[in-house]
C-alpha cells in the first residue's frame, strides 16, 4: 500500500467508523444472529497468495465482520458493562498504532513514559484518589494496565512478595499464603491467584450480606483463624461495583482489619470506579486510603476504548520487586539513576503500546465534563428504570442499584426470568446479561453506553414487559 | 466531539501517519535526545478544566510527543527488534478501535473470535507449522496474544497444570516443579516463572555451546538428575533466535529428550520465527514437531503494529485447564455445546481487542510477498554488513548472524566498544543496543525497518568506523 492509498483507505475508514458511531450502529440487532461457524465459512480456508485490493478488504467489514459483531457501541447495549469508544479515544488510539513505539523502558520512548505517568496523576486527581497513588508521592504512583485482570495480577504479585520479604521470587513458596474475597468478587481474582501458584484452597470466600457486601466481621474472623494455624493472610480484595449487581465492599471497615493484620488490601473498582468524576458520586471511594492497590478502567465508563486500565498503588518498591527483571539488552543509564520510570516492570508483559494517548486525547478533548454529564445521565436512567421495575407486580429488583446497575427477576421464578432473557436477547432490540445472585436468576441490565438516552431505555422495559 | 470534527481530525491524522511513515520520519533522531523529565514539563500539571480545541490536542503530539518519541519505525532503527507498522495494520487497528468490541468470549462478538481463529490457521500454514497447532486438529489450536512474554507464561501455566494434573489449580503446590533454559533465553522465562510460583531457583540455566545454542546433552544430565532427586522436570524453554544474538537451540535433540522425559516443550520464536513465511528461511522451524507450544511475534518482523503475538498450542486441554473460569454472567450456550472458542480461557486477562483485524489486513493487502520481500532484504543487508564488520581489523563478529541480527565488538575491548555503542546512539543518526555475551560488551545491530535498505544500512557502518 502506498502513502496516498493509505490516505485514500484511511479517510474512508474514518468515515466508515463516524457513520457506525453516529447513528449506524443501530441499524443492527445488538447482538449478534450467527450460529458458531457462521462467520468462519464466509472466509477462504486458506491465505491469499497475492495481494487483494484493498477497497475488497475493507467491503468485508460490512460483508464478513459485521454480522459477527455484538455491538458494544448499540445505546441498547445492556450486557456485561460499559465498553465506550468515543470519537477522541479512537483518534489517541490512531495516534498511537502509527507511532507504533514499544513503551517498555523510559528510553525506548520517553514520551510514552511520562505522558502515562502524567495521565496517572491527572485521573488520581479527577477521581479524588489518595495522595499516596500520585507518582510525585514518596513511594506511589500509577501505570496503565491493558486490563483489570492483569492489574489484580499485580496486585496479587506485589502482595505476595511483601508477604515473603521477597523470598518467594527465588524459592516459589506460596504454601502459606491465604486470600480472601467473597463470592461475588470478579473472576479473575481466582484466576490472578491461581495463576500465582495460590490455589482456590487458599481462597477464602467471606460471607456477603443481603446487599451482596463483604461482611468485614465475617472477614476478621477467617484472618484470626488463619493466623493462628500459622498460616499468612497476604491479600484481600475488597470490590467497589462487583460484576454481578454492583454491590459495594465496606471499605472502611475493611481497610481497618487489613492495617490491623499487615494485610495487603487490594480495591477492584474496574467498573464502577470511575463514578468518581462526579463530585456527588465520590463516596465509591469512601475508606480509599487503606488500600495498598487500586485499580479502575476508563475503557469501562469513561470513552476510552478498551485497552486502558489504571493500576495505582501506594507501594511501587513491591511491585517492582515482584515484577523486575534485568537483562543487559535493557538497562540504561537513565533507570539505573532512578530518575526513569521503566513500566516494564509494573505490569505482565514486557512490550507496551502507546496507551495514554487515548487518554490524554479523551480528558483533553471533553474537559472530563462529558464524562460527567454521561455518567449522571446513565444513573438517572438506571433510577428511572427500577422504578417502571418495581412498579409492575410480574417484575422484582433484586440488589441495590446506586449507580448504573440494575438486576431484576420475574416473581414466576427462574425458568421464566431465564426464558425472558433469551427472548429479549433474540429480539436483537438490545441485549442483557445473566447472573445468579445467592441462587436465583436474574437478568441484569447496565446502562452505560455513550449515546443510551430515556428512549432507549424506555424501549428495553416495553420489551421485557411485552415478554413477560 | 461531533461526528463531523471526528471526520475532519480523523483525515488529518490519517495523512500526518502518512507523512510520518513515508519519510518524515527520517528528519528525527532515531533516539529521543530528551532528558527524564523534559516531557513531563512540557504537560500541565493539572488536568484541563474545560474542553480543549482539537486542532490544539493534534498539535501538541509535534510539540510534546514528538521531541520524546524513540523511532522504531525509522530506518536506522537498529536497535532491540524490529517493531513495524505498516500502512494496512494501522488500519487494521483503526478499525478495531472503531468497532470497539470486546472479543472475550465467542458470543461477546463472534467474528472477533473466528476472524483469529482462520488467522492462526492461516499462519500456520503460511509459516509451515506443523498441523497440530491447527484449530482443525483434534487438540491443538491457536491464538492471538499481547506479547510473547504473555504467551510464555500462559505455556508455563498450561504445562504446570498438566505435570500435577490439574491440581495446582487448588492446591498451589509448585515445590517440585524444574524448569530448564539456557541463560540467553529471554527475561520473560525467569520473569513468568516467578510469576507462575516457579522461584528462580527451579531454574536450571543450561549450559550454551561456542554459538550461545542450548547444549542437548547437559539439559539431558539435568533432567536425569532432578528426577533421580524426586523432583518433577516439567517446562523446557527452548529459544529459535534469542534476543541478544539470535542463537538457535537444537530443536530435534531437545524435542527427543523433552518427549523421552515427558516434560513441556515451549519454542520461543518470537524475534525469528517469521522468517519461516520464506521457504528458504523455514529451517527455523526444523524439529518443531515435538513442540507443545509455539509462539512467535508478527508484530515484530511482519509489519503487524504491536500488539500481535501468535500462540500455538498442541494441547488446548490443557491450556484451558490451566485458564479456564466460568463465573455465571460468563457462560453461553454456544461454548457449553462445544461449538465455539472462548480465547478468555487461552490467555491471560478476561477482556481483549479484536487484534486478528490488522493480521488480516496486513496479509490480504501485501499476499504475504511483501514481507517475504522484506525479510529476504534484510538478511542480505545483515550478510553485508557482517561482512564490512570482518573486513576491518577493528572490529570483530562475536556471533553467527544467519538472519537479520549481527552482533560486534571492538577488538580494542569492552569499554571501547561502550563508548562506541554511547556515542553512536548519541549521533542520533543510528540506534544500537548493548549486550554482553559470555561476559563481553557487544554492539547489537538488527535490521528490520520495513524502510531499510542499503543506504541506512552503509551509513551506519560509516559512522560506527568514523568513531571506532
Amino acid at each position: 500500500m502506498t502513502p496516498d492509498e493509505f490516505r485514500q483507505h484511511g479517510h474512508a475508514l474514518i468515515d466508515w467508523i463516524a457513520d457506525y458511531l453516529d447513528g449506524g450502529v443501530e441499524q443492527y440487532p445488538v447482538g449478534s444472529q450467527v450460529q458458531p461457524g457462521d462467520i468462519r465459512a464466509m472466509l477462504p480456508e486458506h491465505p491469499p497468495a497475492a495481494a487483494e485490493p484493498f477497497d475488497e478488504v475493507l467491503a468485508d467489514l460490512d460483508r464478513v465482520v459485521m454480522p459477527g459483531i455484538t455491538h458494544w457501541q448499540h445505546p441498547s447495549f445492556f450486557a456485561y458493562f460499559p465498553g465506550n469508544a468515543s470519537f477522541p479515544a479512537v483518534l489517541g488510539d490512531l495516534a498511537a498504532s502509527g507511532l507504533a513505539v514499544q513503551g517498555m523502558s523510559w528510553v525506548t520512548s520517553p514520551a510514552c513514559t511520562e505522558v502515562e505517568t502524567m495521565m496517572c496523576d491527572w485521573m488520581q486527581e479527577l477521581l479524588g484518589l489518595p495522595e499516596t497513588f500520585r507518582s510525585t508521592s514518596a513511594r506511589g504512583g500509577g501505570v496503565i494496565q491493558g486490563s483489570a485482570s492483569e492489574a489484580t495480577l499485580c496486585a496479587i504479585l506485589a502482595a505476595r512478595w511483601r508477604a515473603t520479604e521477597g523470598r518467594v521470587n527465588t524459592d516459589g513458596d506460596t504454601s502459606r499464603l491465604v486470600a480472601y474475597a467473597t463470592a461475588q468478587a470478579h473472576s479473575s481474582v481466582e484466576k490472578g491467584l491461581r495463576i500465582a501458584g495460590i490455589g482456590t484452597e487458599q481462597l477464602r470466600i467471606v460471607a456477603h450480606d443481603g446487599n451482596f457486601a463483604m461482611r468485614a466481621d465475617e472477614l476478621d474472623a477467617m484472618i484470626s483463624e488463619d493466623l493462628a494455624a500459622g498460616r499468612m493472610p497476604f491479600w484481600i480484595c475488597a470490590t467497589r461495583g462487583t460484576t454481578s449487581s454492583m454491590a459495594f465492599d465496606p471499605l472502611p471497615a475493611i481497610g481497618a482489619i487489613a492495617r490491623r493484620h499487615h494485610v495487603w488490601l487490594h480495591v477492584d473498582a474496574a467498573m464502577s470506579g470511575i463514578a468518581a468524576l462526579a463530585p456527588e458520586f465520590r463516596w465509591v471511594n469512601d475508606g480509599m486510603e487503606a488500600a495498598d492497590s487500586y485499580c479502575t478502567n476508563p475503557h469501562k465508563w469513561m470513552g476510552v476504548n478498551f485497552d486502558c486500565d489504571l493500576l495505582y498503588t501506594a507501594h511501587r518498591d513491591a511491585l517492582l520487586g515482584a515484577l523486575s527483571i534485568l537483562p543487559e539488552y535493557l538497562r540504561s543509564q537513565a533507570a539505573e539513576a532512578g530518575a526513569a520510570i521503566d513500566y516494564r516492570d509494573w505490569q505482565i508483559p514486557l512490550g507496551r503500546r502507546f496507551r495514554a494517548l487515548k487518554l490524554w486525547f479523551v480528558i483533553r478533548a471533553g474537559g472530563v465534563q462529558d464524562a460527567i454529564g454521561m455518567i449522571r445521565r446513565h444513573v438517572d436512567l438506571t433510577q428511572q428504570f427500577a422504578a417502571w421495575a418495581r412498579e409492575d407486580d410480574r417484575f422484582e429488583v433484586v440488589a441495590p442499584h446506586p449507580l448504573n446497575l440494575v438486576c431484576i427477576r420475574l416473581a414466576a421464578g427462574d425458568a421464566a426470568t431465564d426464558d425472558l432473557i433469551a427472548r429479549a436477547n433474540e429480539s436483537g432490540r438490545a441485549l442483557f446479561t445473566r447472573t445468579v445472585l445467592d441462587g436465583q436468576v436474574a437478568c441484569r441490565m447496565s446502562i452505560g453506553g455513550r449515546t443510551t438516552d430515556e428512549r432507549h431505555v424506555a424501549d428495553a422495559w416495553k420489551l421485557l414487559q411485552g415478554l413477560a
